[in-house]
C-alpha cells in the first residue's frame, strides 16, 4: 500500500482528521442563555474564586494540547509549524481514538526555546496537560525543564519519554525471554539525541547498571571535550568515564543494542561480536538500522524496530494515550520517574508468560485495553508517591 | 428560570461544552499508517513545499481560534484568562452550532498587548480566522490592529465589531420603519469602549452624518483634553468639534440613542427632548438604560435591546457565525468595512418589508439560515474588493 499517496487523498478528502462537537443542545433561547449568557457567567465566577474549578466545570480535565515547533518532524527535520500541522492533528487523532482525550494540535512559528515556553505557559489554561511533539534536541530538554516549571499540569514530551517508556517495556520482556536479568545487563545504544537521551536514562532508571551510548563520533564519555551540556549530563548520569571509542568498540561483548540511528549502522559482524543471544531494537525510521532477517542469521535473539510490517513494532501510541489518561485521572501535576517505570511494566505486562516469544515481546498498537491498563499504573504511581 | 443554576448543573455534567471528533477511522495499522507515520509526512512536504495547502489538507479553512486574555468578561469585568474559560467554550459552542465552524478557546494569561499579539501571531498555523472576545478597551483596539498586521488570516474583535454589524442591520431597520434616511440622521451614543468605539464607526460607514458618543465625562469632542489616543481619533474620525456637553445635552433633537453603558443612563425626559419618533438601542447588560415599557410611555418609536426577554434583541451571534463562515468561504485574509456593511445589509434584509414592524426590526438568533445568509455576502464583498 502507497501510504503516501493514500494519506493525501485521505487528507485532502477530510480536510484534516479532527473537528469539534458539541455536548450540549442549543435549540432555544433557554439552551442560549443557560449555555452562553448570562448563565456561563456563574462557572466564572466559581472558577474565578477557586481555579480547581476548572476541572468541575470545563474540559480541561479531558483536554491535552499537542505542542510543536515543527523543528523536528517525523524524518523530515526543521519543516517549520505550518508544515507540521498534519502530524500534530494526527496525534490529536490518536489521543482520542486510543484513550477518549479532547487533544489540540498547536503549532508555535517561534523556535527560540524561551519564547516557545513561554507561549506555551500562557495558553495552558484550558489544557490539563501538554504533549510536547517534533522539538529537536538539545531544544527540546530545555523546552521540557522549563515549561515544567511554569506550569501546574504534566508535560509529556513523547518523542523522548514515550519512545522510552516503551522501549522499555519490550526490554524488560525479551531480557526475561532471553533469561537475562535487568540487574546485569550491558547495553550499547546509538544515536543520543531526544529519544536516545531518554531511552538511556529511563533503562538506568529500570537499573540496568552498564550502558553506553554513541553519537555521530562515538562513544559519549565524560572523557570527550566536544560534548553539548545535554551530553556531558547524560555521560555524567551513565558514569560513563571511559575512553574514547567507536560504536563497534561499545557493542562488543554488549546483551542489547538500541539504535535510534540511521539504516545500516548494525552490521552482522557487530552483531557476532555482542553477548551470547542477543537483543537487537534497531530503530531507525523507515530503514532500522539492520533488517530483521540480517539479524536473526548474525544470532540476534530477539529483534525490534520502529516498523509495523515486522513482529515487536516499538510504538509510542501505546504509552502516550494511557500516560494522559492516568495523569488526568490522577490530577498529577507532572510525570515522574516513577510514572514510566510503572507505564512500561504495565505495558510489558500485557504480554502473559505463556504468550511471550521471539516475535511477541510487545503487545499490538490494537491491542484491547491497552491505554486504561497504562493509565491505571500511571495514576496509582502518581498518587502513591505523591 | 434561573440561569446561574442551570448553567452550573449543565457545565458539571458535562464538563464543559465542547469536545474533538475525529474525522477518520483508525481500526487498522493501515489505518495508521495513513493517518499518521509513515504517510502523514506527505501532506506535511506539500505544505512546505506551498503553504495554502494548509487549506486543503488540514482542518484550517474551518478553523476558528477564540482568543481572550479575560481582561474584560461578560460584566464580569478582568477575571483573568482562567475564570475566562466558559465564556470562550460557549462561543465555540455557537460557532458549531450555528455556522458548523469548529473552534478552538485559547485564554491567554498575559495582559501586556504585545505579548498577546505575539502569542496569538505565533500560534495561528492551526486557525483559518482569529475571533478576539472579551478584551478591554482601548487595549483591545491595539491588540486587534497589531495581530492583523502579523498575520494572513481574519481578526475580529467581536465585542466591537458583531456588535456593531448587528446594530447597523436594526438601524437600517428601524430607520426604514421612522421613515428617516440614515444620510439624515442624528444619533447621541452612551459608551465609548469597545462597542461603542465600533458602532459609532461603522453608523458613519454605513453614512450616517452626525454622531455624538459620550464617556462618563460627557461628548467626546475634539476639544477635551482628557482623552486617550483611541478616542482622540474617534472625535476625529466623527468630526466632533463642538463644545463640551452631557448626555443631556447630546441626545437633545436626535433621531436614535444608542446606549452600551449602564441601567438608568437614558430618562423619559431626555427621550422627551429627542426627535420625533426617536429610535432607541438600550443595550446595557442585564440591565438596559431603560427599559421598553417607560421607553414607550416616553415616546420611542421603536426600542431594541440586549436581552432576550424583550422584541429586539440585538444579539452577537446573528453575525460572528457568518462572518466568519464568510470569510473562510472567501479566503479572506482580513475584514473589512465593506464586509460588515454587506453583512448588516444582509442581516437587515432577512426581516421583508412587509414583515418589518415595531417589535420585529431584527431577526431572532434562532431564525433559519441566518449565518448562510450572512456569509454569503460577506464573501461577496470581499471577493468584490479583493
Amino acid at each position: 500500500m502507497d501510504y503516501y499517496k493514500a494519506a493525501l487523498k485521505m487528507h485532502e478528502k477530510h480536510k484534516g482528521k479532527m473537528a469539534t462537537v458539541s455536548k450540549v443542545p442549543v435549540k432555544t433561547t433557554d439552551d442560549l442563555s443557560t449555555a452562553y449568557t448570562p448563565g456561563v457567567a456563574e462557572p466564572c465566577r466559581q472558577i474565578e474564586k477557586n481555579v480547581d474549578d476548572l476541572y468541575k466545570y470545563t474540559n480541561k480535565g479531558n483536554t491535552v494540547a499537542v505542542i510543536s515547533d515543527g523543528s523536528a518532524v517525523l524524518g523530515l527535520g526543521n519543516i517549520g509549524a505550518d508544515a507540521a500541522v498534519p502530524v500534530m492533528d494526527g496525534k490529536a487523532l490518536l489521543f482520542k481514538e486510543f484513550a477518549g482525550l479532547d487533544a489540540i494540535p498547536i503549532c508555535i512559528k517561534s523556535q527560540d526555546p524561551d519564547e516557545v515556553v513561554n507561549i506555551a505557559a500562557n495558553i495552558a489554561s484550558t489544557f490539563g496537560g501538554i504533549n510536547l511533539e517534533d522539538i529537536s534536541a538539545p531544544r527540546c530538554f530545555e523546552i521540557e525543564e522549563k515549561l515544567q516549571a511554569r506550569v501546574d499540569i504534566p508535560v509529556f514530551h513523547d518523542d523522548q519519554h514515550g519512545t522510552a517508556v516503551v522501549v522499555s517495556a519490550a526490554v524488560i520482556n525479551a531480557t526475561k525471554l532471553a533469561g537475562k536479568k535487568l540487574s546485569e545487563m550491558k547495553v550499547a545504544m546509538n544515536g543520543a539525541g531526544a529519544a536516545g537521551t531518554a531511552i538511556a536514562t529511563m533503562l538506568s532508571n529500570l537499573g540496568i547498571p552498564d550502558i553506553l551510548i554513541c553519537d555521530r563520533k562515538g562513544i559519549i564519555t565524560t572523557q570527550r571535550d566536544d560534548l553539548n551540556p545535554a551530553k556531558q549530563k547524560l555521560a555524567k548520569r551513565l558514569k560513563s568515564n571511559g575512553p574514547k571509542g567507536t560504536l563497534q568498540d561499545a557493542v562488543k561483548g554488549r546483551d542489547l543494542f538500541v539504535g535510534v540511528s540511521a539504516a545500516g549502522a548494525l552490521t552482522p559482524e557487530m552483531i557476532k561480536s555482542m553477548a551470547e543471544d542477543p537483543l537487537v531494537f534497531a530503530m531507525a525510521n523507515p530503514e532500522p538500522e539492520i533488517l530483521p532477517d540480517a539479524a536473526k542469521k548474525a544470532g540476534v535473539k530477539v529483534i525490534a524496530t520502529g516498523r509495523s510490517d515486522f513482529p515487536n513494532q516499538i510504538n509510542n501510541v501505546l504509552i502516550f494515550p494511557g500516560m494522559f489518561k492516568g495523569a488526568l485521572m490522577a490530577r498529577a501535576k507532572a510525570i515522574t520517574p516513577e510514572m514510566k517505570i510503572a507505564a512500561a511494566y504495565a505495558l510489558a505486562g500485557i504480554i502473559k508468560e505463556e504468550e511471550l516469544s521471539e516475535t511477541n515481546i510487545i503487545p499490538s498498537a490494537f491491542h484491547p485495553g491497552v491505554a486504561d491498563i497504562v493509565a491505571e499504573a500511571v495514576a496509582k504511581a502518581w498518587k502513591d508517591n505523591a
